[in-house]
């Protein structure tokens, strides 16, 4: 006799492992109704005390996948590959990765979040370019995929919709921090673009999701382990994200930020974040043999101008202006810089990027909760990072805001994000802490 | 600055013992509609996992029981005490309890409840005698008590509905099998009836919601220790649920046998199961110092007829016609027999307490489902008790139907509940197990 769905709730909760099958029925009987919301929690929480193995956390995987859509990339020739980021401060490497692989003939099919809490989303990034549209239809999406290698949409309600309210389920019956539950919601979301290979980028430090480097190890392996059970070609690199990345935050800010990156400038925190992360997913596409070569070739497509090429091209087939790529002062930043300066002289020796991306979010940059809107052009540049010297009076960040009245109270803010000490530190700690996977 | 209750649910999840106002805030958000029902069955599974201190559960169970009303019944003088019993096949030991205590001097005002899977309730069984009524309003259920002695009825909506939500939550989340919430839950109710002492019956054995002892003892101390704690005088007996309590299951039958009892008669293990537990009610009503006195009292309220006028009054005081007390065949048992006999001869070793609650749902004695209604008529005599000798042929039990057919299937689940051995056994095992509280 099939077990009944309370019977396999009190399985898990009893520390059992669940079949393919099994996980497969409470899925769909989720989506179908006959599974209610009440009894999803209590085996949330039961997963959370108990965990899933990798084969369960495959099955879950699996399920959420298949409740939407899988797009189909079949007439994009060529090994898609994609980078996921766990999300930080600062972080807007896609927008300027993204196109420099597809510039190395990688196809770059790329499905992206919003900005929630302290850590910024690069579809509020995007949408800092005039007449961007991140909601293009499956169909649309492969044919700009094909013709221009990469395209950057939001999570349609095809795609995932298993993950989308287990996703809202857990927020609110504190069942997020599990690292199963975590690695089904990111891999069902990114096997549902059709790639062959995913590149994860899993910060860690203050500003990270993951504070503690032994919980981001786990969280990776797992990742590089999970997709690689589901057949995909998976590597992670754990990256530093105890400042923020670069020293823009805020959407236009971070937008104008890769645009520098594209055309060869660009804080060398964020270069190296971006090259890194591109040569995993060149190596992956099958375009170099080795990180060198693949680091060759992006600093070529930086060097010629095609990645920045690419990026107009992409802007246009979405809808927005490509002229940012070129004129970069075409994204509206605030008109009012107000100057956070250093109290004393000294050396730089953090930079807190969770307070960093708390300020953003009290600024109107960011999302206290889901269905609040964003400012796209009010930022924060940091001025002096890690290991800088500074003398007493120099600026640490700059805060772009519509009015000076507006910055007074985050100005206190951003200055205690900084910590000077009189001694040189150890420096700014490596970006890339450790890489997994084949 | 107040806790949101999303971090009251991670708090509890993470092992940390919540405050009593913590408790309380959640219990009335649950019930005020701000704390979801997939909130609460994300608590309770933390809940299971990480359990309830002794402070927690008493705030737990003051959080329920004031979620409704408590019975006022300061108009009843004297110490009143109730008995609750975790449930078993045959347990039909309130029927005749409460109307001997209170023959004794002891008032019982005692809430019942229905029967549920293979274990019977009270209701049922008062509700095999015609006219019978279970809902009484709290004003006339007050009177009762202090005119009769004793009055029996359901749960009203007015009693603990804190706790009928999180019950029925419970029961389809896999969240039933907890410790710390089946105490709150029992107390709460009990608690609500306005009692000042308390005797608990904690079953054990096959037949039992705790099959294993260590579980069963662990259940009683709990309860002995938050009761004590919530201000009430609290003993539990941990008595056996291996085999059906008496010889009658089945509604009508076991009122009859519960009558028996009244008048003197009865199977010995249902006696001394009253005894035992009227004793130590008198005891904490204070009615006896001992329950060597107690017993004695109760031995004379059966002698003297006191036990049965008492229940002739109370069944005439909530509508049911009295005369069954004396006349017990005005109570109807479905007419036809159908006899199980022994295959072959020797002692039996064991009746299978669960078996033949099950069989009895199948017949329609008792419910599968919350909402199934039962025929108070169909039940079972068993005829050979463990440690009884039987000749091949005779019987071993009798099953009460409306035709002969409706027994075929159930004869040989009757019959696979008995193991025949053909040497003499230990003997039935003592019904009181142990004793614990003050």
């Amino acid at each position: 006799m099939e077990r009944s769905l309370v019977e396999l709730l009190a399985k898990k909760r009893d520390g059992d492992a669940l079949s393919a099958a099994e996980i497969a029925r409470l899925v769909q009987s989720y989506m179908e109704g006959s599974f209610a919301d009440y009894q999803m929690s209590a085996l949330l929480m039961a997963i959370f005390f108990r965990g899933l193995d990798d084969a369960e956390t495959v099955a879950l995987t699996e399920a959420m996948l298949h409740s939407g859509r899988v797009l189909d990339l079949s007439s994009v020739p060529g090994t898609k590959v994609d980078k996921h980021s766990t999300g930080g401060v600062g972080d807007k490497v896609s927008l300027c990765l993204a196109p420099l692989v597809a510039a190395c003939g990688v196809p770059v099919p790329m499905v992206s979040g919003r900005g929630l809490g302290h850590t910024g989303g690069t579809l509020d990034k995007l949408e800092a370019i005039p007449g961007f549209r991140t909601e293009i239809a499956s169909e649309r999406f492969a044919e700009i995929v094909a013709k221009v290698g990469t395209c950057m949409i939001g999570q349609t309600r095809e795609i995932a919709p298993a993950d989308k309210r287990i996703y809202a389920l857990r927020d609110v019956t504190a069942t997020v921090e599990c690292i199963p539950l975590i690695v089904a919601s990111i891999l069902s979301k990114k096997l549902a673009e059709g790639i062959d290979g995913l590149v994860l980028d899993v910060k860690v430090g203050r500003g990270a999701f993951m504070k503690d480097e032994t919980r981001a190890r786990a969280l990776a392996e797992v990742l590089v382990r999970v997709g690689t059970r589901a057949g995909k070609k998976v590597v992670a690199l754990l990256t530093d994200m105890d400042a923020p990345l670069g020293c823009a935050v805020g959407n236009a800010n971070e937008t104008r930020e890769a645009i520098d990156v594209l055309h060869g400038g660009g804080p060398a925190d964020l270069v190296e974040c971006t090259l890194a992360l591109g040569a995993e997913m060149i190596v992956l596409g099958g375009k170099a043999a080795t990180t060198a070569d693949a680091r060759r070739l992006l600093a070529q497509a930086i060097a010629r101008g095609d990645g920045a090429r690419v990026f107009e091209k992409m802007i246009d087939a979405q809808g927005g202006d490509p002229r940012v790529v070129s004129e970069p002062t075409r994204l509206t930043v605030a008109p009012v810089e107000v100057v956070v300066r250093a109290p004393v002289g000294g050396f730089v020796a953090s930079v807190d990027a969770l307070a960093i991306g708390l300020a953003a979010v009290v600024m109107g940059a960011g999302r206290a909760r889901a269905d609040a809107t964003v400012d796209h052009a009010v930022g924060i540049s940091v001025c002096a990072k890690p290991g800088a010297e500074v003398g007493a009076g120099d600026a640490l960040a700059r805060i772009h805001v519509h009015a000076a009245a507006d910055a007074a109270a985050i100005a206190e803010r951003i200055g205690g994000a900084f910590v000077i000490r009189p001694e040189p530190g150890h420096g700014p700690s490596p970006l890339v802490r450790e890489r997994l996977g084949a």
